[in-house]
């Protein structure tokens, strides 16, 4: 048995699980939360433990990795902390040049650190955790699992923008997704759970959450997917306007009389389900005022449509259809959001049972025994799959 | 019988197009083109005699509508001028103003030339030529038949975007379509052809050419189109690129250092099947070359990838579908593009007979007698339905 360590880190949050490997469980898991600013919060949570919190000021990267690292010591959750083999972390850009996931070199460093245009807020601090858990457990193989790897190898013709073909040549101007390691983990999940080979399968992922995109999985290749060059396109998201005409952002930017960079701000920021119901980014919250919101309900019925209309698109891509999955945070929780959605489109055999529908965040199979496409509702589990690459490329 | 001038103005081309009402003949048609140019050519031609041409320089807009006119009754053509009762024009953009064509009035036309910022190189001019007719003609009943009309009430939720819902009701930030006068006689033409009600019937109609669109009608109501805000979005065409992440302006203007409208020029005038394939825009090229020219197979493969796309997103809006309707240079001769796209909608009941569809340009239905959706080949008439609009609002 060994241990492993996976790291979620983000401008202001490290999320860490360490799992037992092989056997998957997991031991602690952990939020610092609130980096760089008055009244950091470091949480540890144990399956047979009461949580641990402790708050501090100004807690920075390094500082946090050390927290985590002692914390697991001093508490007996890890006897030594060369018991932790292995430390993978998710990387949100991988570029053309990482089509899987990665063990740590000096080169693949490098790389992550070249791909910083594709990820300017992310990639950078990544690799500055790479580096931080070099320095604190040297002896620890690392590897970093890209948001982007599953669609590098997609067709060409799905990730290719029609644009100028050099613009994809000279700037890697393409299609690169993201939410790429919880689509992965959905899909296998997916095929184990019917017991058929994912290579048997025609599957559509749906990832819907404060960010959602969805994946389309043809006999084990994924062929396409809604996020794009950036995680601004796709569907419609809490603050995210998903897919526009373009000419918009020179049409609003002269309007509101701003730089293009602070029109896409705004469509990254400012837009989708919070943009339209001028109330919340938060399904949940319009759901609770849709009855007398008209803005709020507004707002979700366009959520609905986005995620058919993209449900539709990928049904004609895979040319079939033979399961469709819900996850993350609106997929696994949202009962009425998968109704609604399962509701419009009943053509292509899409049916929930509202009984076996009446749960959240459990694996389950909420079509009927008879529906022509099997829905599933499989929770995500990113960690699990980041632990995974590290034993597999271990 | 009276006679209808429908005219058809560009930035450098005057089409025209001489019907008797009510019974639709077409007693001559033409075309002035190369405006303000040195070699304008001016072209008329009738079912019944020689082509006329003659070439001068600078044909600009009022001398144009002048020549047709003088011409008319010069060669017999028309008697006397106030034969032609009504001219109908078409007038780019309605925005939300106009729900269906208009009769010019003073204030119709001052609304005309207000929509001028969703449309500036377009409306001006079309609204300068309804000014000079009224002052060569000032008998004739004049009628704008609008691009946009058509979507002008679409579900709110399909023409909305996703983003802060002020910029819809302070800039009109919406989606508007365009090529609505050719959807709509596709659509009813589609209806008669089938003897059946335009109100009993889901279809999806394909308007491909050198600009595409894709527009859905649910029982007698169109309900989504694929252009956006402007004619950028929608599917792949020709020159522009259709659907991107709107990320790119940004990225690719800066990597350029050009600025945001140039880089919207770019996807408008660079793009499409141009861009990809660093040959031409024109299919046929294309086709041509594709055996021995990969990128130009690949602009092909791509550009049949979006319409799929669209057709997939609209049966899933449509959540059903009963006819298939091609349209327009590509949809009404491209044997072989109908063909491709035909082939991998076939989960959707999508089927064509080769023989069938071995023509080009005529009303036809291509598919077995037997296949669950039919598609057919309707040749689109814009003019024909401007002249029915202008008789309608007579």
């Amino acid at each position: 048995m060994t241990k492993t360590l996976a790291i979620n880190a983000g401008s202001s949050t490290l999320k860490w699980k360490l799992f037992s490997m092989p056997d998957e469980t997991v031991i602690a898991s952990g939020l610092v939360d609130r980096l760089n600013l008055p009244g950091s919060i470091f949480t540890v949570k144990r399956p047979d433990a009461e949580k641990y919190q402790v708050t501090q000021d100004n807690i920075d990267y390094r500082l946090a990795a050390a927290m985590v690292l002692s914390h697991l010591k001093e508490a007996g959750i890890v006897k030594h902390l060369h018991e932790i083999t292995g430390i993978g972390h998710r990387v949100v850009a991988g570029g053309e040049i990482f089509d899987d996931s990665a063990v740590i070199t000096d080169e693949s460093l490098k790389q992550i650190h070249s791909l910083a245009q594709y990820a300017p807020l992310h990639n950078p601090i990544e690799a500055q955790y790479i580096e931080i858990f070099q320095q604190l457990l040297p002896e620890a193989k690392q590897v970093a699992v890209f948001d982007t790897s599953l669609y590098t190898n997609m067709p060409k013709l799905n990730y290719l923008y029609p644009i100028p073909y050099e613009y994809y040549e000279k700037f890697g101007a393409r299609k690169y997704g993201a939410h790429g390691t919880s689509h992965r983990y959905v899909a296998h999940r997916t095929a184990e759970l019917l017991g058929k080979p994912l290579e048997d399968l025609k599957l559509i992922t749906l990832h819907l959450g404060s960010g959602s995109s969805i994946s389309a999985f043809d006999h084990g290749k994924v062929i396409d997917t809604s996020m794009g060059f950036t995680p601004l396109a796709g569907v419609m998201m809490g603050t995210r306007s998903g897919d526009i005409d373009a000419s918009l952002v020179t049409f609003l930017a002269e309007k509101l009389n701003i730089n293009m960079n602070e029109m896409i701000d705004i469509l990254n920021h400012k837009s989708g389900l919070l943009g339209i119901s001028q109330l919340s980014p938060d399904q949940r919250d319009l759901e609770d005022a849709e009855a007398t919101n008209p803005q709020a309900k507004l707002a979700l019925d366009m959520f609905v449509n986005r995620v058919v209309r993209y449900v539709g698109t990928y049904v004609a891509e895979l040319n079939g259809l033979d399961a469709l999955v819900f996850t993350a945070g609106s997929g696994e929780n949202g009962i009425g959001m998968r109704q609604r959605i399962a509701d419009q489109l009943s053509y292509f055999g899409v049916k929930i049972d509202p009984e076996k529908n009446d749960f959240r965040g459990k694996e389950r199979v909420v079509s009927p025994d008879d529906a022509p496409v099997t829905v599933m509702v499989v929770p995500t589990n990113e960690e699990l799959m980041i632990a995974r690459d590290v034993a597999r490329l271990s």
